[in-house]
């Protein structure tokens, strides 16, 4: 299977899904809809709903059904980008290769932009049909718990809290699992909702899907190590600047390494159930395990 | 009846089911709840819970019903205030007569406590039970579709974009539509869905809202001017020194009270069809025209 040619066709189908959920930038007021769609349009890699999309799959489901998941955790995501990288934040002048929203549209019209982006997300997802053993509530209570205050939030300020102290390995994890685990495990859960999974397959992916988001976020922080800012398109070594803890730095590159690759095993695990119809989310765990390289 | 009586003991109500719906301070991280749970529970008039009971009352449901969606709406409500209070925003010090959140938890942490208040009001309407006419799903659209980038968000836009410029009377009415009207009919119309109104109810109460919202930012705009700031709880005279347009800036002071009590009738005509089930519903109205004096 050609992987790269699947994320393009991928990512192509969430473009056009988010084209059709977003406001247009005519419609007023136009500010802020310029800086919902200039973020969402910034060339994101759009991991989370094709993990969505293809959980979706794996469970038998239509890539249709899942695409306002894919769109909402897509949404989820870049408010918390937006918000992360504000003044008050992380302060960072650019993401994905391209000046931060706050950069182009001043501090108030980003937090306004990431505030209308998570709400939207909710918003998408209500307007969506529900598979027959998940109504609607059950993919949005899911994803208010994976974005709220004791996750996606949660770990935004233990992480800002965080910075300049002593962490130890188990501060760390619980930043992780919160800020990039959770909405990653939620990624995927919505998606095997959307195509209405069994429990035990709903199961499996929770499993698959915590693997993966801690292996991410590992791989993440040895790429803020190792490579230059013209690769990652976001400020390189900046984690070792805001003095934040590493997996790396806190455990070596090695065993970093390691603990990445020993993930993504555990990840392939949990898809056993699923036989064949898990390849593309087996590729997809080796994939980002790769990047490390 | 004893309204004051009466909305002490509503407030009551809402006060133990928010307390109820948030997690405790003591969950970890610690200082997101606290700071969600120092603006939520800062002495505000729940005004917007209040009506969603009312709402539900007048179409014969029950309260505790009603109570996530008045919650919800609480939630929305005081994210909205914590954003709008930033710096980058209406950079404001006080309100409901104590220190803002930034200034109590740094610019940082007041923004993500408003990212969780947001969130956890569609994990709360999630989590609800529907009533027969309403999945929980019509319930949360309608909810976002108040809080988002065409309505709250939008006038806050519109709101933050129109400072030291002269706007009309139609921009100025479309302000406060999008960020009063528009979360004040959603608190109505949700409370109204929770007690599975009927089409007919939902109509009316729909223009019912949309009267008292318009009427209640007009006079918030009079308060402004002609309030001081230990009674305002908030600073008052702040929309001048914004250079913020006003009803009474714009119309004068005699004509915007006019138009308050004119919405005011308005309101009250759209509660015929309900007969006496909407007397409270009717003092709400007018209690909110009598702030005026």
């Amino acid at each position: 299977m050609d992987l790269s040619r699947y994320l393009a066709d991928r990512t192509k189908l969430v473009d056009k899904a988010l084209d059709r959920f977003l406001p247009e930038e005519s419609v007023k007021p136009r500010t802020i809809h310029k800086a919902m769609r200039y973020s969402i349009f910034a060339g994101g890699k759009r991991l989370r709903p094709v993990l969505t999309m293809a959980a979706a799959e794996a469970c038998g489901g239509k890539i249709a059904a899942s695409l306002p998941a894919a769109c909402a955790v897509e949404c989820i995501h870049t408010y918390s980008l937006i918000h992360d990288d504000l003044p008050c934040m992380d302060d960072d002048d650019l993401r994905r290769g391209r000046p931060t929203s706050h950069k182009v549209f001043g501090d108030g019209i980003a937090v306004l932009a990431g505030d209308a982006l998570l709400t939207v997300a909710f918003g998408i997802l209500a307007k969506s049909t529900p598979a027959r053993r998940y109504p609607i509530a059950a993919q949005i209570s899911d994803l208010a718990v994976a974005a709220g205050s004791r996750r996606l939030v949660g770990g935004q300020v233990a992480d800002l809290e965080g910075e300049g102290r002593k962490l130890g390995g188990e501060d760390l994890k619980y930043i992780h699992r919160c800020k990039t685990a959770a909405l990653l495990t939620a990624s995927i859960r919505l998606g095997a909702m959307s195509a209405n999974a069994t429990p035990a397959q709903l199961r499996a992916l929770t499993t698959f899907g915590r693997s993966v988001g801690l292996a991410f976020q590992i791989i993440d922080d040895i790429l803020d190590v190792t490579q230059p800012t013209e690769k990652l398109g976001k400020s390189a070594g900046k984690d070792i600047t805001a003095r934040k803890a590493t997996y790396p730095k806190i455990f070596g590159l090695e065993k970093s390494r390691a603990e990445a690759r020993r993930l993504t095993r555990s990840a392939h695990s949990a898809l056993k159930p699923f036989h064949a119809a898990s390849g593309i989310l087996r590729a997809l765990a080796d994939y980002l395990l790769a990047r490390e390289y």
